[in-house]
């Protein structure tokens, strides 16, 4: 029923699901430097733990905490650094 | 490295990580009603969508929003419904 996808051997695991206003899922990462693209608009909101994050064309990353959010434009790359286990759900829209 | 579970036919799922205060636990619930059993204090954080929730020995559900959290004690039995796809960050304690 609800979909799983795991990326980097393992270490980034999450869920599909769906609200009123489109696709999201939530996921944990294990510690690690992972780079992500996008094929949406992607509203990530740490849910547990907290996330280091460089945007596109940025130098300097970003620490997100429990709850926070930051958006990530179409069809880029970003990265992201925990230090462990950590939460989040994204909203694609 | 991150174990899934599914409960009630695969209408609700999680996925198992660590905190440096403990297992926790992040999931989907499909629209429906459930019950489920605690064998530590629970801290249950909806993460997506609304939970009504029916604590043991109350006859009133409580509603909680996005990022409300509620507490449950160990070794009870208690009931939550949802409308629709409804996500949760579980701290077991």
């Amino acid at each position: 029923m609800f979909k799983t996808n795991e990326y980097f051997d393992g270490k980034v695991k999450s869920i599909a699901y769906t609200t009123a206003e489109g696709p999201a899922t939530i996921g944990v990462m294990a510690c690690g430097e992972y780079e992500f693209g996008t094929s949406t608009v992607e509203f990530m909101t740490v849910t547990s733990g907290h996330m280091q994050v460089l945007q596109p064309g940025e130098s300097k990353w970003v620490t997100y905490k429990e709850f926070e959010t930051f958006k990530v434009e179409k069809n880029v790359k970003f990265r992201v650094k925990v230090e462990g286990d950590t939460t989040y759900r994204c909203l694609y829209r």
